[in-house]
């Protein structure tokens, strides 16, 4: 039996007879010839018929072919060389007409329509270029850590309270009982440092987002970290610099061609990332930027947008860690800054003016626990697991969590975080 | 500062002063000397005190240390060197008695203990090496696919309808209408190949299992695969058997302290794995092994073993295929062997004598789904998003699924895949 050969490797072997198959990615008519481009997953391969007699009833585009013929060389073939007196089988029916046009070049359907016809859009491949970046920067997240000694861990997705936050949680029947889908791996890889020192997660997670916007999913894609015996948020901050640029290097290493034809410029990571505290961030920008931000509990998108701006022309960089965030607007596991009451040593990473990854140092002592969420007047009995964890020896620790969708579409540079995600789930969107 | 070292590394600084830090695993006092092990990622460190004023106050198991001291060669201590002359530093407080005694070679605890105290229990090396083995399958089973020119994805786990197999489904308040959590990722992946070709997902799967067995877990994690272009049903036991072979390599290459802890006996994969139809392992069955199930859908328990036996005594393999499996016992999007009719073009494959993975070859032509739906009495309009995949041209695919913590338990001979499974979920537990 004749091997398939995949569409990039045509070249080598010019003057042979071989077998294509893919995707009848487009069809041109000429007066005495036809072309038809067959798209599979290494690219696209030309094919030349010269007697129209030649062509199965029904080739329509997005119909699935195999192609045999004589590869040939030709400078006008995508890769120089194209497939001459080829023999076409369908391999099932004609296909009905894509909801989107996927041998155009430029996408001119809305992101609705998109949407709605995902399993034949992400064809498209600008679409599907973005999901070969989001694979690729995944395989770095992980190249990274497994050389730093973590271990990969999968953790329950359906919770018995909906401690972490309260709100914004999806409620579930569980054999009668209620539970929650989880938000967030916190609570286990919190547990789960005390088992292996460092793990990761990359995993589900899910949010009840009231909110219709370009940044908000109902499910997405959390990159998580956490790891002991660090000395506060820095040793946290090395580690996800050090991810980060595992990231990049992913990226460039296994999918330069989808980085190529999103036209994406990738990042330097510099060594180390640039940082600001918060309160001195602020200071920045109520001096320089028009607008005082002096006593807000968070930045603004404007706020972060300027840091952004800054710190590319500061320090030529364009990540920015903006360290100490205020403890108002931390969750209750937060470790405290104890120099500076109101301040934690918790930190977000700003990537092209926007916030990337959320981080810090947690607590880690029994007592302080109990503190904090009796601050917040929280019910004890319902984090009697979590506080499980702590009564039995836990080390000083810290994490972080990257959205990859964010991330994606950070890189990307797509204006919605749903064309970087692989069927979406928000407020109105629950298929396909 | 000085800068923290391994307890595995200790040998490496015999003559030098180091840092350590981790869990106290066991403290035992002798008359004059007192001995602390201290247990950390790498392995368990031993620490001599010989004045007992040494030691701070409330130095319990498990409770988290750091200890300062020289290291001194040791033909008694773990790996040939010890501290001496420590200073200690408990990193938190004194840690409460752990539900299971960490520090035991034999755990005595009832599975119940074990999974109540999971946080704890878990730090048991012993359990512990299990997680480390299921992390290195999953990394050799993404370093297989990879490898094969598979992308990975990440698909929704709220779903729209209950396609699949209709019961145990769990339901879900989707921001006021219903919706349930995913059985499998089938048909996205199915979709995906029409994107992508060949692609794979590493996540969870829900199952509203209403059995309390040693075997079935409410949510567990799915090694999924799918791909196209592919001649047949062999095609796809050709990428399964190259990938359970990368899990074996990857346990091997990266978990082999874990394997050694728990006397792992790795499988050969062999190449081809042996395989046999449906139909002849039932006629075996029946001439050999002192029962008769032919006019069976589906193997038994009993048939299982007695056919993993078969395989090592005939094939020298732990590893059977059973090909071709009744229809009737397939989901609607299988393949069905046209030649022999009833039977399908998909296979189990047996490890040790139990079904370890389902796959095969799917239907890809529009028609054929129609015909299947209808056969079956299925309302087309709740597969109205399914059907349009292939409506859109599909080559011919198939796929696999491995459950990982079944994988794990057989590996390991646990007996419960729930000794395998962090944090499981089933019918009664929902908790830590």
């Amino acid at each position: 039996m004749i091997s398939r050969v995949l569409a990039a490797d045509l070249p080598r072997h010019v003057g042979e007879h071989v077998m294509i198959a893919g995707w009848l990615h487009r069809r041109r008519e000429l007066k005495s010839v036809t072309f038809l481009i067959v798209r599979d997953r290494s690219g696209l391969a030309q094919v030349v018929l010269r007697d129209h007699g030649d062509q199965p009833d029904g080739l329509t585009e997005e119909t699935v072919i195999e192609v045999r013929g004589l590869v040939t060389a030709s400078s006008q073939a995508p890769g120089g060389a194209e497939i001459t007196d080829p023999v076409i089988t369908p391999l099932s029916g004609p296909a009905e007409p894509p909801p989107l046009e996927v041998y155009r070049p430029a996408i001119t359907a809305g992101l609705p329509a998109i949407l709605d016809g995902a399993p034949t859009s992400l064809r498209h491949p600008v679409l599907r270029a973005g999901f070969e970046l989001a694979a690729a920067s995944v395989a770095g997240f992980r190249d990274a850590l497994d050389g730093l000694g973590f271990t990969e861990v999968h953790t329950p997705k359906i919770v018995e309270s909906a401690t972490e936050s309260g709100a914004n949680v999806f409620g579930i029947d569980y054999f009668g009982r209620p539970a929650y889908l989880a938000q967030s791996p916190q609570f286990y890889k919190q547990a789960l440092v005390g088992v292996f020192e460092r793990v990761y997660e990359v995993g589900p997670v899910f949010r009840a987002e009231p909110h219709d916007t370009a940044r908000h999913l109902a499910q997405y894609t959390s990159l998580d970290a956490e790891f002991g015996f660090i000395s506060g948020q820095r040793d946290v901050m090395a580690v996800l610099s050090e991810t980060v640029a595992g990231m990049v290097t992913g990226v460039r290493q296994r999918a330069a061609v989808a980085a190529g034809l999103l036209e994406v410029s990738l990042p330097e990571v510099p060594d180390p990332i640039p940082d600001i505290h918060f309160a001195d961030a602020q200071e920045l920008i109520a001096g320089q930027a028009g607008w005082d931000p002096r006593g807000e509990p968070d930045l603004s998108p404007a706020d972060e947008r300027w840091l952004g701006d800054w710190a590319r022309k500061e320090h030529g960089s364009e990540f920015l860690f903006v360290t100490g965030y205020p403890m108002a607007k931390r969750p209750f596991y937060t470790d405290p800054d104890r120099q500076r009451p109101g301040y934690s040593n918790s930190f977000d990473l700003l990537f092209r003016g926007l916030e990337l990854v959320t981080g810090g140092q947690r607590l880690h002592r029994y007592a302080d626990y109990l503190q904090a969420l009796a601050q917040r007047g929280a019910d004890l009995a319902s984090y009697a697991s979590y506080l499980q964890v702590f009564a039995h020896g836990m080390p000083p620790h810290g994490g972080f969590a990257i959205g990859l969708e964010r991330w994606t579409a950070r890189l990307t540079g797509a204006a919605n975080v749903r064309q970087v995600t692989l069927f979406p789930r928000d407020l109105h969107r629950l298929s396909p």
